[in-house]
């Protein structure tokens, strides 16, 4: 295992990754210099990830000390500071570059930035025979990271005759304008350009090029997406319906925003994943965070807390370890898969009854806290190599995410007192904008995304408007809340599986993989391929998959 | 007949527009102040702007004398500098204003513009009943001078019970950024939020924000758009399906980019409106552009041609009285209505036959170029009180419609030397950017507008996406070329008629309607109709018509 990547021109090497790589390794052993990368040392890279750069913004001041206020716990904020390794190449890949308008919708004479792609032929049949286009739209990370974690499309491209691309998404990985993230991610100035809008512009805009420059202009695009990427790949697809013929937009929730469905639903869902594997569990859950308040206003409250919970530095406040728990919370959710995985970290299957076991099953006389402990190191620290806990020490940092979500991806949460295991809390935008302000000198736009892409009443729009779209979600994720569950169309269709979480379809195909999931991608395929022949047919072409 | 506004908030109060109506009014009398607006300066100052503003800024250098390099002589070109007086308040209207962003699609600190928009709720029957709302895409030019001439609007809200809504388009009439139009267009930096897609997001705003304010979500919303305008409400059909539920698009040449269609087209269609009407009239137009370079090269041949075409100031070269023509034609095919009108100047019925008879019954004896000065004087003199005219002499003014011809809405434009009756000219992109560069100091992105809104292949592109949209042209206009001319869906139809010209179906009813008119609006009301009551069925309203 290395975590060098294959690739020369890889991101690792590029001075802005190197110093984040660098912050964080120094985090971890306190020195300047960076350690050899052995083996064993990757896993505890990956931990500190997700304890460093993950944890809310904005948490601060808002009220009390638990209520939950952080951005919503997306996906891709694990995946932007470091790629899991390509093991064994599996996915074999060229990475090119490509010159952007930074502004696509003003003629303000703005440098250009290089936007990284990674192209895959060897599987393309070429112009002659229309072979596709399979289009990741990719979201907020580092486009290698999504690439070895969305299987899916490796796996199939062969049998499609496809081309692959995974276009990077602008601000994040190596697609950094003005030269370096440093430079990008200045000032409310020089972010202002991260947006959805433009980097859907920039997919339109790439396509069109590189198909023009292959005398690919008659082969078919479809579009992939999971997460937020999911999301831009439903309004790609909506947006630029000359461009893509079709998009599978898995755990896409394009309906998180504004009042289109209750700001409960996240943690609710959430708490169901717990309550469904032990109602005791849930209890656990729910109680400690009074334990937790009255622990932390203890004389030394925060130094036995500290010790409780393995942190490596004493804590300051009782809030730090609260998002630390909460977050894991969220993200064991999301990736509530039923094999072990590492997507996130390194998880046992079924995660969520894993962390359910230590918390019902520890010693009797454990206390609250101790049994929260033992649960979160499931999630923390299921290989065991980690000592103690670094928490987020920076949580006003130039995020990506943290951006998008204080301009346009304002994405109300709430957690009800009585349906919820998470502290009560009641969504306050002002609250919120303020935290935009103070941290990123920038004012949301909490109703643009739905302006811009709609989301209302989208049943009864898109009914006769739009076609050829699948929105899949595991309803075991808190994200499908804010996605669509029901057809629209005969051609915008929801595939919903009960045991399924954070777009689970789009990962490499296994020998563990349940029924469900091998019959919901066999549907896919089946949707995809019908996509495709019907655009042959239109064009009268003679491809056949 | 006044010219000055029955609005009290009307832009001739403005000092930019003042500004303009002054150079108008010293170009006609070499005084720096304005003359009394006696009712017979009326035509006069109509006159005048065809002749000082409309005309071509990037005719020169590109080649030899004549080929016509002009931007597409754009219907709205016509419509900026002054508005048509409000004929006995025919249509009543609130003016308003409404605070928008600049910039849309980024998060640029940047000052917010008044967004001028008329209002009209006297039909409108409200909420509860879901009243429609009526916007028609305010385009390139004064929106009171488009609501004033989109008499179709006004004459069906009230059988809807609807609301109409005017906005202007952003950099137009009064709606500045930067405070004045002088301001907005000081340069390339100021102007470059002007681009179709800001003011498509421009209207999205305002509506959604209407809409709510008046709890009005409800309401289905139609637009209506002519020319560039049409465009506009097409593509925010598109683009904004959540926004509206249907769009009429008159005379919107939206595949008018790239090699959609052929680059001749335009000039074709002007020149086949001449020779169905009589060939030798369009032989002698034909033969009249090496006449007119004879001429010009003669000793004292300016001179000479100054005095045949009645010009106030001596021509310094032959380019401008041949764009002169050129423009007379281009607009005559355009508004070759069959009944006298008065939407670009003061015009009889079939006025190329008016044109033609002209040319065709000068004095036997008379030379070519009097035959066509007696021709365009039809255009440019039908009431006959011009005494001399007077050819632009600021041909690279700052100018909107040329902005964006230069930015986004590059048409490729060529002259074929068999068909057209104009010098022969082949598109030269080259050419073209480089006089965009010296005129605006901005480069064209030719290829952006069928990116970002599609074009190529779009019958099959929309067949199954969309819906709601109705393209109609009459086939006498030289736009109807770049429009689409073919059903593409049930939903997505062309309306086309044989006799009509520039969107004549968005003008008011008369009594001199032919039937084929009668009919078409007919069926635009029905189609109308039924989208409303498809959505109110959906919405499960007891709205009736």
């Amino acid at each position: 295992t290395r975590i060098e990547s294959d690739n020369p021109t890889s991101v690792l090497r590029l001075p802005s990754e190197s110093e984040l790589l660098n912050y964080q390794t120094k985090q971890l052993t306190g020195r300047d210099d960076p350690p050899k990368m052995a083996s064993s040392t990757v896993s505890f890279i990956i931990i500190i990830i997700t304890t460093t750069v993950l944890l809310p913004s904005l948490s601060s001041q808002l009220s009390d000390l638990f209520p939950s206020n952080n951005p919503p716990p997306f996906l891709g904020k694990h995946s932007h500071p470091i790629k899991q390794p390509n093991h064994h190449q599996q996915y074999r890949y060229e990475t090119r570059y490509f010159s952007q308008p930074l502004d696509h919708f003003s003629f303000l004479d703005l440098p250009r930035f290089r936007q990284r792609y990674l192209i895959n032929t060897e599987h393309w049949v070429g112009p002659s025979r229309s072979g596709p286009i399979f289009l990741y739209c990719g979201n907020e990370g580092d486009i290698e990271w999504f690439a070895v974690n969305t299987g899916f499309v490796w796996d199939i491209a062969p049998r499609f005759g496809a081309m692959i691309l995974f276009p990077e998404h602008r601000y994040y990985g190596d697609s950094m304008p003005f030269g370096s993230k440093e430079e990008a991610y200045r000032n409310a100035t020089t972010l202002s350009y991260l947006t959805a809008e433009q980097a859907l512009a920039d997919f339109a805009v790439l396509i069109t090029d590189l198909k023009k420059n292959l005398s690919a202009e008659g082969c078919p695009v479809v579009l992939f997406g999971g997460s937020y990427g999911g999301m831009l790949a439903a309004w790609m697809r909506l947006k630029y319906p000359h461009i893509a013929v079709g998009a599978l937009a898995s755990s896409a929730p394009i309906l998180q925003f504004e009042d289109i469905v209750p700001p409960e639903t996240f943690y609710n869902i959430v708490s169901n994943s717990f309550k469904r594997e032990s109602s005791s569990c849930f209890d656990t859950i729910k109680n400690s965070w009074n334990a937790l308040r009255s622990e932390g206003q203890k004389e030394d409250g925060l130094k036995q807390l500290s010790k409780t919970f393995h942190l490596c530095r004493e804590l300051t406040s009782v809030q730090g370890l609260s998002d630390w728990l909460d977050s894991a919370y969220s993200y064991l959710a999301m990736v509530n898969y039923p094999y072990p995985s590492n997507f996130l970290m390194p998880l046992p299957g079924h995660p969520i009854r894993e962390v359910c076991k230590k918390i019902d099953g520890s010693p009797a006389g454990s206390s609250i806290l101790e049994r929260i402990f033992n649960g979160v190191s499931v999630y923390y620290n299921y290989t065991g190599e980690v000592d103690c806990f670094q928490l987020d020490d920076d949580p006003h940092g130039m995020d990506g995410w943290n951006w998008q979500a204080c301009t346009e991806m304002v994405m109300p949460m709430s957690s009800d007192q009585n349906t919820s295991m998470f502290p009560a809390y009641d969504w306050d935008y002002s609250a919120f904008r303020e935290g935009c302000q103070r941290d990123f000198q920038v004012t949301p736009r909490p109703r643009w995304i739905t302006t811009e892409f709609g989301g209302h009443d989208i049943e009864h729009v898109l009914k006769s408007f739009g076609s050829n779209i699948i929105f899949s979600n595991g309803l075991l994720d808190p994200w499908s809340g804010g996605s669509v569950l029901k057809n629209i169309s005969e051609t915008i269709i929801a595939l919903i599986t009960k045991e399924g979480a954070h777009h689970i379809d789009l990962r490499a195909s296994s020998t563990e993989d349940p029924d469900w999931l091998v019959e919901q991608r066999a549907t896919e395929i089946k949707l995809i391929q019908g996509w495709i022949y019907n655009y042959s047919k239109k064009m009268k072409a003679t491809f056949e998959i």
